[in-house]
C-alpha cells in the first residue's frame, strides 16, 4: 500500500499538527507565503510523487487573511501537488466557507457554494472530506466522493461528563429541530425544545414561541454555526425569561463575526461550546468559551480512508468516543 | 430572430397542447412509440435546424410508464434535436422526477437527483425550467440556466375567488412553513397554523401539535405535491378534531400514488386544489378534486424565454393572472 | 491487491447469483426497491471503499420492468457506489439495450446506443464489458475499455455434444454471415448456407433465396438475438421447404418481445438454443427451448479482469470450456 | 444574420474554388506554409471574429502529404478560428480519413476513426458535414452534428445521361447491397446482382460467386472508394466471365493507393466513374476515368446550412440535379 | 443584434465607471458586499438575459481586500450571470493578478496562473480581454478566445506630446528588450539601452552593465509593472551615474508593493507614468506619478468585440489615439 | 506493485531500445505499418491489461515521416493501450514537436503547441516527460503531470572530459542566457559571454555585439536545439572573429533542416556536440558531429517515475552520471 503523508495552508495549522501529532507523523514540508503585492506563494519541499496526500484547511477567514485566500491557497496548493505527481489528494475542510449560499435567493443569484465545489473538483482532488456542512445538497454539487461527518456525538460526550441536571436540548429556530433531535437521543434524559420566530398575521411583527417546557432546566441551545450569534443570543434570553436556570450554548463552526463576541459576553449564557473547525484566535477566546477538538475525529476518518474502511460509524456519530487516536 | 418550435413526449400532451395553443402554434410533429421489445423509438419528422426548440415534459410515472421511460424519452428525443442542428433546446419540466432524493440519506446513498440533473445536463439542453422543484439547491446540481417557477399565486388566486370564510393557511410539517406563508401573503386577513410531529421524548411515540389557531375557520393545507396522501390525510384529521369548519388541500404536484386516491377519498377533506403538472388520469378524478392549469404560467415563461425577457416577475410569483395568455 | 465485490440489480439476480456462486463468493447487500410512485430506491447495504466492483445487469426489459428501468436502477447503483468510495466499477452488460440503435437511420434520428454509451461513461464507470454486441462500433461510442466477448464457442460446444448429422450452418440474412462462418469453422463438417432476400428487379417483391445445399442437412440458424421471430421462422420455412431434415435455432440474446414466442411454437423449427443473457421468465419458457449458461464465461471474465489477466483468449472465443469456472 | 466565409488548407483547393465561386465568393485569406523542419504554419489573414465559417478539407493524403498532415493542418486552422473568434465553424470533410478503422479488429485494437473524431470534436468544430462515410455509426462517434451527404444521385444522373443498354447493378461484395440497391432504384430498368466471395467448407478457398443475371448486361459496379482496386478488378473479371457485354466502375473516392492506377489500367473496365472528394493528381487520371464534381452538392448544402434550412432533402440524394448551384 | 450591458465589482469602479461613459452608458445594477464573516455577496439588480455582457475588472488587490477576493467576486459575478441566462459574459480584466506564476520554478512548483486560467474558463465566460499580459503563453492556458491588447501606443502618445529632448529608450533588463524596441519604434528618434545584470563569473556578485550610450540623454525606462520598485529604481541610479539628464519610468500596471512608493521617492526619477490598470488610492499618488488612462483602449476593444469588428490593429497597437472614444 | 512494459513507435526505435537495454528489458511486442494509402496502422501484440506502459517516441520527422505522422502514430498507439485496460500510460517524450509555436505571433495565430498538448491529455495520457522544452510554460497547457528534464549535465560532464583550455560558455541571442549561465556553473573556470543582436536605432541594421571576453578562448556555444543553424553559424563566425581559439557548438535537440548540415560543414565550428532526442540518420551525421546519449538519463527518470521516487534531482540536472543506468 502506498503511504500517505498530511500537509496543511496557513488557515488553521493547529489543527493539522494536531491529528499529525495523533498518528504519530509530523506535517509535510510546505511553505505558504506571501509576494509583497500580496500573491500567495506556494513551495512544496518535499516529494509527493505516488503519495496519498491529505490536506487540511478550512475555508474560514482567519488573522486578517479572508475566505478568499485561504480557498484560493488550497487550489493553488492542489495544483502543486498534481504537478508533482501525487498519487491522490484528499481534502479534509472541517469548515467550507460559503456553504450558505446553497440556492438561488432570488432569481439572479449566484449559487456561490456550488461555484466553489466546481472549483475545488476540478482542481483535481479526489475526494473531500467536510464536517457538519450546511446542507446535505451540498455533496451532489460535486461528482467526486464526499463524505459529511457530524460532530454531534463530541458535543454530548462533553455534556454528559458534567452530569447536566434536568436537561433541555433546544433548537434555536424550525430549521434546526433535526440536529436537535439528534443530540438530545445522546443525553439520558434530555427533552426537547423549539424556538419559533413567526408572525401571527402578515404585516404583524415576528414574535418568539417556545414549544416545549424548559423552566427550571439546563437548556442547551445546538446550533451549526455562530456567527454574529444574534438568534443565539436571543434564544438564550427567551429561555431565561421562561425560567430556564442555566443556558449552554454548543455549536461546531465558530464563525464568531462582527459583534459576535459582545453579544456572547453579554448575553445570560452561561458556557458557549464549540469545535476547533477553525482558528479561534486569542481574542476571541471568551472565558465562557470551551473549545472541543475535531482531530480525533478527522484522524480517526483519514486513518479510515487511508486503510479504505468505512467512515459509516463515524459519519453516524455512533463511535465511541474513547476509540479515536 | 430565429423562430421557435414547440414539442412533446407522451408523458403530457394534453399540457403540451394546450400550452402551444394558447401561444396561437401547433406541436411540432415528434412521434415516439416503442419497439415490440419495450424500445423507445422516436421520430422527428419536421425540421430543427437553426430553430429554438422548447420541449415539455414532466418526469412522472402515467398510464403504465415509469418516470424512467419518461426521462429516457427525454433524453433521446434531445439527442435526436441537437443532432439535427436545433440551436438551442429548453426543457420545461412541470414536475421534476426523482427531486426528493437529492441528498444522502444514508452514508452510502445515491444522490438520484444529480444523476437525473447530470443526465440532463450532458444530453446537450441549454436550459431547464422547472416549477415548484422539491429543493433549491437542485439548482446549483447544473451549470446550465435552470429556472423554477412556482404556482402559489395561482393556487391564491383561485382560493380568493371563493372568497374563504376566515381562512387559515396550514403547513402540514415543519418543513413547509416557508411556503405556507407564502400563501397565507396574498390572502387576505388569512392567518397561519403549523402542524408539528414530534417525539417529546426519545423513545415516545411522535405526537401531533397544532401550532396556531384553527378552531371555527377555513384551513387551507399547502404542500408542494401529494404522493401517498398520508400525512396530508392526518393533518386533515388533526384540524377537523380542533374544530376546523372546512378543510382543503392545495399543492402544485399531483402524483397521487398507491393508496392516495382511496385516502383523500375517506378523509375529512372537502376539496383537493391540484395543478396539472402531470398527466391525470380518469380514474385518478375525484369528485371533490380541482385541477388548476399551470398552462397560462408555462405560456408566459416560454414567451418571455423567447424574447430574452425576465422572468422575475413569474418566478415570484407577482405576475398579475389576467396578464397571462 | 484490493479485493473485490460482486453486486447486481434487479434485471437478472439470477446470472449474477450463478457467477458469484462459481467465484464462492456471495453476492454484495444491496436492495433495488421502489418508492411508492414507482422511483427506484437503492440501499448500499455494506461497504465498497476501496474496493474493485463487479455490477452485473443487462440492461434488458424484465418482469414488468422496461429497459429503461434497468438502465436506470445501473446509474443510480453506480452513483451510490462512486459516492461511497469504490475503486473502480467494471459493468457486466451481458444484453445491451438499445444496441440495434446505433446509427441515424433517417435524417433527425436520435443515436440511441450513443446515448446509453454517454451516460454510462459520465456516470463514473471503469470498464463496461458486453456479449455479443450488436455493433462492433459501440465500442468507439465511449472512451472507457469496453471489451465485448462472445459466445459462439458455448453454443458450438453444445451442438458438438449433440453430435449432428451432416450439419449446415445457416445465416439467416446477408448481414450475419460472419456470424455463421464462425461457428461452422467449430463444428466438424459443417457447411454454409445464407439466405438472402432480395428484390430481384425494383418494385418486385422480396424473395428468398437460399444459397448453399441444405436438402437433406440438420440446420443451425445462428443470430445475435431473436425479438419478434419473424426473419427466423421465414427462415426455418424456407430450409424446410428446401429438404432439411431438422431445424435447430441458435442465438444470443432471447428478447423474444410480441409474437415470438406463438411463431416458435408453431415453426418448423426443432430446438432453440439460446443463451440466459437476460431474464427468460417461466411462460417463455417453450418445451423446445434450452438455455445455456454464460454464467462460466462472465465468471472467468470477471476474475481475469480482476487479476489483471488478458481476456484475449476468451474474447475470440478460443477457450476451452473446460477451463471455465 | 452574420456573414459567412469560406476556408480551405492545402488538401484539396481544387474543390474549395469551385465551391465558392459557385456561390459567387472568393476563398478567404489563408495561408497554409511549412516551417524548414516540416511543421505546419498557418497564417490566418483576414479576420473571422464574429463570422460563421466554412473549412473544406478532404482528409485524404495528396502529393506527398499524408493523411496525417492534412488532419493536423485542419485541427491547426481550426485553433486559429476559434482563437480569432469566429462564431462557429463548419468543417466539409468530404473525404474522411481513417473512417475504415471504426473498431476493434482485434482486441488490443485502437479505434482510429474515434481518435480521428475526438480530436475534431475538442478542437472547437461546431459542425462537421460528410459524404459517403464508410459506416454510419461514426456519426455517433461525436456529440456535435455530423451530417453525411450520398453521391449516389450524382452517379446516377451522369450514368442515365448514357442511356445505358441493360443496365445491372453489381455489389462487389455482401457488404454493399444496400448502396447498390439504392443506385439501381434511380437508374430505369436496372436490375441488381452481388459478386460473393464465400468459403463453401471451412478450409476451402474461397470462390467468387455472382448472383443475379448479368450476361449481355451492361454493368455498374458501385462501392464507396477505391483503394488499391483488388476486389473490384475481381469483380470486374468475374463480370467479363459470365457474358457481361459493358463494365463501368462507380464510386465516391479516388483513393487509388499502391497499384490501383495500373490494375484498373489492365482490367476489363471500360469507364471508371469517381467524385472529386480528394484531389486527384495528372498521373493517376487514367484515360477511362471520369470525374464528377460534388461542388454543386456542397455548395447547396453549405448554403443551406447557414440558411438553417433542412439537409433532408440533400442527405437523401432527392434533391433535382438541376437545382444546384 | 443584441444589446449589451457593462458592469464591474469593487476592485476599480472608476475604470468601469470611465468605460461605460465614454460608451454613453450607465454601468449596470450590481451590487457586491461582504457578509459579516467575509464573505462575498453578490446581488444582481437588473436583467441580463438574453444580453452580452461585458465584465470589468482587474484581478489586482486593492483597499485592503487582495486579489484573490477580487478573484472570487469575479468568478461569483459570473455565476450569477450565467444562471439569469446572459447570452455571453466577456471578461476586461485590464491586470491579471498572478501571471508571473506561468511556470514551474522549481521540480514542485504550482502554475498559479493556469489555476486562475482554468478557474475562468470553466466559470463560463465567453471571452477574455487582457492588457499587457505578462508572457504570451497565458494565451494557451484556456481554449476560449483571450485578446492581449497593448499600452504601448498610448505611453509613447504621451511621451510624444512631450517632445523628449535626445531620448533613449531603456530596458532594465534582458527579458524586456522586445518591449523596450516596441516602444523605440514609436519615439522619433530615439535610441534604446538595455541594462544587464550578469554575473562575470560564477560565485562573483551581480553586475549591472548599460549597453548603449545614455549620457546626456533623457531615458525612458519601460516595464510591463512596477512591483516593489527595486529593478527599476537600481536601472535609474545607473543612468544616473552615466550621465544621464532626466529619467522617466513607464510601465502599464501600477501594483506599487512593500516599498515602491518610498523608493521610487527617493530614487534618482523625474517622472512615473503609468495606466490605470488598476485602482491607484491616494496615498501612492506620488506627485511624480502621472496616469494615463486606459479606458479609450477598452471603450474601444469593447465596441469593436460587440460589433464583431477585428480587434487587430487596436491589439497591435497601431490605432490613432484621436480614434479612441 | 504492478510491472511495467516499455513500448515503442516508429520515430526513434534506437533510443527506446538503448533504454530499456539499460534496464534489461526487451520492448513491448507493437508494429506499426502504413495502410496502402498512407494511414497508420497499429497492432498490439501482447497484453498490457493493468501494466504501468511507457511510451517512448520523440515527435520530430524522420525519414520521409512528418512530425504529425509521428504524433498522430502517438495518439492512435495510445488509444489502442487505453482501450486495452492499460493500468497509466507514460509518455516520453524527449523532442516535443510544435514547442516553439507556444504564443500568437500576430492577432490571429494559432497556439499550436497547445494543439499538441490537448490532443495527447484527451488520448487518455496518465503523464508525460520531455526533455529541454523549448519554454517552460508549455507545462501549464495541460493538467496531468508534466515533467521537464534537461540535458546541461550531459553535456557538461562530456565538455569536461575534454579538458577545455579557458573555456567560455556563449549564448547565441539574450533568450538563452539563463541556459548558459546553467552550463558555465557546472565547468570549472568557465565564464560567460552573450552574443547580442540589436539594432541600435529604429530603421538601422541589426549588429552583432559580443558582451564578455572571448580572445583567446575556447567557446562553448549552447542552445536548445539547432535547426536551419543560421544564428549558430552567425554567432560562431562572430567568435571567431573576435579571436575565439576553438568553436564548439552544443545543443540538446538535432533538428538540423534544411541547410543546417551544409552550413556547419562550412563554418568555423571545431565540434558539434548534440544530444539523441531524435533520429539523426546516417547522411546527417557530419565527421565533426558528436552525438550523446540521453538513454540513461531516461532510463534513470522511468525507473524513478515507476518506483514513485522523486525525479527532483535529474529535472534540476544534480545526479551524477555514474548513477545513470
Amino acid at each position: 500500500m502506498n503511504q500517505f503523508k498530511i500537509f496543511t495552508g496557513t488557515a488553521h495549522r493547529g489543527l493539522a499538527e494536531e491529528i499529525a501529532g495523533r498518528l504519530g507523523m509530523a506535517l509535510g514540508d510546505l511553505t505558504c507565503s506571501h509576494f509583497s503585492d500580496g500573491e500567495i506563494r506556494v513551495d512544496l519541499n518535499e516529494t509527493v510523487r505516488g503519495f496519498h496526500v491529505f490536506l487540511i484547511q478550512p475555508t474560514a477567514p482567519a488573522e486578517g487573511r479572508s475566505v478568499n485566500d485561504h480557498l484560493m491557497e488550497l487550489m493553488i496548493i492542489v495544483d502543486a501537488m498534481r504537478r508533482a505527481s501525487a498519487d491522490s489528494i484528499t481534502l479534509l475542510v472541517p469548515y467550507f466557507g460559503y456553504a450558505r449560499q446553497d440556492r438561488k435567493n432570488g432569481t439572479r443569484s449566484p449559487i456561490t457554494a456550488k461555484v466553489v465545489a466546481r472549483m475545488l473538483e476540478t482542481s483535481g482532488v479526489s475526494r473531500i472530506l467536510t464536517l457538519d456542512l450546511h446542507s446535505d445538497q451540498i455533496q451532489g454539487f460535486v461528482d467526486i466522493p464526499m463524505d459529511n461527518l457530524n460532530a454531534t456525538a463530541l458535543i454530548a460526550s462533553y455534556l454528559n461528563r458534567q452530569k447536566l441536571d434536568n436537561p433541555v436540548v433546544v433548537s434555536p429556530d424550525m430549521g434546526g429541530t433535526k440536529r436537535a433531535s439528534k443530540l438530545a437521543r445522546l443525553i439520558p434524559q434530555a427533552s426537547i425544545a423549539v424556538i419559533d420566530k413567526r408572525r401571527p398575521q402578515p404585516n404583524v411583527s415576528e414574535v418568539l414561541h417556545l414549544v416545549g417546557d424548559v423552566a427550571g432546566k439546563t437548556a442547551v441551545i445546538i446550533d451549526d454555526m455562530i456567527d454574529t450569534a444574534g438568534t443565539i443570543v436571543n434564544a438564550a434570553q427567551a429561555l431565561k425569561d421562561r425560567g430556564t436556570i442555566r443556558v449552554i450554548v454548543a455549536c461546531t463552526h465558530p464563525v464568531l463575526s462582527g459583534e459576535a463576541i459582545s453579544r456572547l459576553k453579554a448575553a445570560p449564557v452561561d458556557e458557549v461550546i464549540v469545535c476547533n473547525t477553525m482558528d479561534i484566535p486569542e481574542k476571541k477566546r471568551l472565558d465562557k468559551l470551551t473549545v472541543l477538538s475535531v482531530g480525533p475525529l478527522l484522524a480517526q476518518a483519514l486513518t479510515r480512508i487511508h486503510n479504505k474502511e468505512p467512515l459509516t460509524e463515524i459519519i453516524e456519530g455512533n463511535i465511541a468516543l474513547e476509540e479515536l487516536p
